[in-house]
């Protein structure tokens, strides 16, 4: 999407020096910052380090960090040193394991000579199609905001809440949940959108930087807002991303979207989840009793990055020194609180059923009634 | 409570010197700070500044700098400057304007040599009804506490949720919502207490502040953990504090408890509320409808506040520059999704026929019939 007028990617080749150059999000929200990444070593930085970030960018980085390393040596051990090297940087991250096999299987077979070049072309084609996923998302999700349009009086905006950054910088372009809302502002239908700062790594601030960036009117608002905001009819539309969605259709998405969908419960606002269908864990139904939720350092809860007032990254200790702290990264929103999922082959009841209907490959009814008997 | 072995109250008189001395609650949770308070223009900046906070302890602050002021000059002008200062300093603070007019009612009609001594008492007054009302909503609220206690398996702690400070810092002593916890805690009944951060003034950090120092386990978490926590079964019990309860038994609390209430309801966790009955408004029954939200300034979601790596105090900026934000600093948590009104007087269902029982004397049956026709 764009920044200052420009349009850009996550992470793309400059097709003059034939280099991949990324947004280094580190620096995200308070300085745009382009890196460029010429070595397998600075490949394995970016995803360790969190340069970049998300599910699909993640392993986007690893097709083309192959490509790259396969430009300066294209032998068999190479080959499996990049994979080696890339898959520890972040060892349960699902898309970059997918990816590098993905790449190891098509470049295996290929004479040295031609590595370079095909995988090059792959990690192109892993990149466009998670765009054309995330285009696809937009495409059906601007189906459900115009028809909110339709009902706002003439010139006032659809107001559309949204938790964490399922944003374009998750992806290579478009976000998932954030999609829909670039394609309705670019279609010139107006939305505001209310952006939850979501505790306790703000990744709303990245979501606030995107959307002021492409020149979308937002609200930064602290997590306890939206609940408010819903009861006093402020809010026409509620959508987030999920990190993992089970075939009974409940959401694992980042800590407190589960609050927001009680919330957008009680006060009839509609609440979509969009998601690559990718993401969907088709061995999982029941998310409360099975998914397992990664509890994360405490420190993350007591203290808070951001913008000192010299201008440098600083933290602050919120909490009293000493306490303790508990933080559970992830909640689960039962399918019975989400009014659609979102994917690229459309939108679908948050269900066992919904699903089976869009992905019929997918569905196991002997296995599932065996289970229901 | 306790700080450090010692009990406290947040506003006290040293006896020896007939001095007035407060926790500078400025300082908090960092540092403990104690000030003492001499003259009419101490006592204004206290409360101006927020030195102290909290609507009974304001009241109290109040009163006691009437009394210090009237032992340098105990005339009428004297008298009617002091309430003067001190409504400025904080002029929509209800109890403000209730110890004030008290003050004077009772102190105009004194001689002028009667008045330094009387104000002293009447302030002493003032400050033990509050440690009294408190204390007794503690009483009610440890039978709940039992009660839960008497499910839990041997030795195992009942498990609360608050959000916010209504804790003793926020009043004399005892504090609202804490009250019942303390008294469990005093009573050899083990507790733990989840402690919402409560963005974006992050009052949740003092709660922990006086829960530890008092030596009472708890967890700090993020806004967005507690509806996760429910939903795993780890919270028995949420007892939060209220700014204004309607007379059909709404509660208008700190931003974000609306949401709390919501996930308790979901997963039959009770949600109780901790009052002093003088903060019940009986002219106001429908608090969605009828009560007006304070907007603060967005600066307090865009930045916060913490002790910085050198130990000095400081603010860092979350989101990107020149973000937007919206700030509503209340919601409303409909009587129905509030288990019960624990008050000094008992424990009474959040609603017009709940609060006419405890409070038969505010019921106004022929105004309702015509309201209700």
């Amino acid at each position: 999407m764009k920044v200052d007028g420009r349009h850009y990617r996550s992470i793309w080749r400059d097709q003059e020096r034939d280099r991949v150059r990324i947004i280094d999000q580190r620096w995200l929200p308070h300085e745009f910052r382009i890196a460029e990444l010429d070595s397998l070593d600075a490949f394995a930085t970016a995803i360790r380090d969190m340069w970049v970030r998300g599910a699909p960018l993640i392993g986007a980085t690893a097709a083309y960090g192959i490509a790259v390393h396969m430009t300066s040596d294209a032998r068999d051990a190479s080959l499996e040193e990049a994979g080696k090297v890339l898959f520890e940087t972040r060892p349960t991250a699902v898309n970059l394991r997918w990816a590098i096999d993905r790449c190891a299987r098509i470049l295996e077979p290929l004479p040295e000579r031609e590595r370079a070049g095909a995988a090059m072309r792959l990690a192109d084609e892993i990149a466009d199609e998670d765009i054309e996923i995330n285009r696809r998302i937009g495409v059906h999700g601007l189906e459900i905001i115009r028809q909110i349009a339709r009902t706002r009086p003439d010139g006032e905006p659809v107001r559309v809440l949204t938790h964490c950054n399922a944003g374009w910088i998750a992806t290579v372009d478009w976000g998932t949940a954030t999609s829909p809302m670039y394609q309705a502002h670019d279609a010139g239908i107006p939305v505001h959108v209310w952006v939850d700062e979501t505790r306790p790594r703000n990744q709303g601030a990245l979501t606030s930087w995107e959307l002021g960036s492409h020149g979308i009117s937002h609200s930064y608002i602290v997590d306890n807002a939206g609940g408010h905001l819903m009861q006093r009819g402020l809010v026409d539309l509620v959508v987030t991303g999920t990190d993992r969605t089970t075939a009974d259709g409940d959401v694992c998405n980042k800590i407190g979207t589960y609050l927001k969908a009680l919330a957008a419960h009680d006060n009839g606002v509609p609440f979509y989840v969009a998601l690559p269908s990718p993401t969907i864990d088709w061995t999982v139904r029941d998310g409360v009793q099975e998914i397992p939720i990664e509890e994360r350092d405490g420190s993350e809860a007591t203290h808070v990055m951001g913008l000192s007032a010299d201008g440098s990254l600083g933290q602050v200790q919120v909490s009293p020194k000493g306490a303790e702290s508990a933080n559970p990264a992830f909640d689960v929103t039962p399918g019975r609180l989400v009014s659609g999922l979102i994917t690229e082959r459309g939108v679908c009841e948050a269900s066992r059923t919904g699903l089976a209907r869009l992905f019929p490959e997918f569905d196991a009814p002997s296995r599932a009634a065996v289970r229901d008997g």
